[in-house]
């Protein structure tokens, strides 16, 4: 079996920045697959452009507007926070059975930029669904298949938006509140897993953020054998 | 709150002409609302010609082909059955929340061709998925709505399928075990629930089976009070 991480944290974390990073500089010596959610199959892009055309829930009302879907009738329906938590699990479901676990079989390292961690404090806990709900689901979507290492790029809301300017503007009180809830519900996550889980201040410098991930990594590359014998 | 009614039965089993059919009748004196599954929405539009123009498991592999999506990227790449469950979950939570409940409680009477028992019948009997989990995954979709009456149109699926030409060609073995699974589990779904369902022999005359549906609907419509005096 090849190796499964996953990067995890809220907009402007620095997630996609550290996923190419990490993809290049194991890239000169495996063979890596990079992923991202939702995405990466027909069904994932669908999913992708039909919420962020759509808007969802009470949230994401600015990003109406944003990216229109071909096809799309009735614009202005939002789409039910239900029906996105199962558009999610559709998509990863469909990019575990088709991609990832394939990728794995053949003893590749699969990076993915988001994962199942994503529902779970999105959905969970920002938009307040069963977090009981939301672990089955993803459960059924995975399969039971879990990454073999989760790096969480924390960092608060304010931070993390002000990297990303064109969302910044949008910050009402309610989505604050919300983004807040996310960040607490990722660090909740990975307390409970903390096996699983490198969380990294990312705050940081990149190149800092960077260090301190390859430290993780060499100690998941190192044969068993070896750490042992440490 | 209004009246919500379902069709149910396998292709061919005439739910579409005796949905109208009631449908037309019904909207003489009372306000009415025609739905199918999956549909009604942009989203269950979308699932349902992603779904058609994907094929899915092991079954519809005839279907890829039809229906092409546009925009579509990885035409060859067959939907997940998971995938596929969490697609119709998704549209079903989108139409319950945005069209059902809203006429209900308007008043209106909502018919409906296809629901929930589909997905029990087809995805958890049909392609032998866990009926818990598709269980438990309707009642999220559904918020708990159930319908007032559901009718089931019985037919076998060689009689059923020599009504749909263009479908009969496609009935390699593996398809008539997976159709003769659904109509069991449709079969089996309406014995555990009596009360919702009025099942009916769908080989008889489309005036025979319209009659029967009536008698059953003068019923439902009868005020409670009325009822009990009978």
């Amino acid at each position: 079996m090849g190796i499964f991480i996953t990067f995890e944290g809220c907009d402007g974390a620095g997630k996609t920045t550290q996923a190419k990073l990490l993809a290049t500089k194991l890239g000169q010596t495996r063979d890596v697959l990079s992923l991202y959610e939702p995405g990466g199959t027909s069904l994932g892009e669908l999913v992708h452009s039909y919420v962020r055309s759509h808007g969802s829930g009470e949230i994401n009302e600015a990003s109406v507007g944003q990216a229109q879907f071909d096809g799309m009738k009735d614009f202005d329906a939002r789409v039910d926070p239900i029906a996105e938590l199962f558009l999610f699990a559709a998509s990863r479901a469909q990019l575990v059975s088709e991609i990832i676990r394939p990728a794995l079989e053949q003893g590749r390292i699969v990076i993915c930029d988001r994962f199942a961690d994503s529902t779970a404090a999105y959905q969970g806990y920002g938009r307040e669904l069963s977090i009981e709900q939301v672990t089955k689901m993803n459960e059924v979507a995975t399969g039971g298949l879990k990454p073999d290492l989760t790096i969480l790029l924390d960092i608060s809301p304010e931070d993390g938006l002000s990297r990303v300017p064109e969302k910044k503007d949008r910050m009402e009180k309610q989505a604050r509140d919300f983004h807040r809830r996310v960040r607490d519900g990722y660090l909740k996550i990975a307390e409970q897993d903390p096996d699983r889980f490198l969380t990294v201040d990312a705050t940081q410098s990149a190149e800092d953020v960077q260090a301190l991930i390859w430290n993780r990594i060499e100690l998941l590359l190192k044969p068993q054998a070896e750490q042992r014998l440490l």
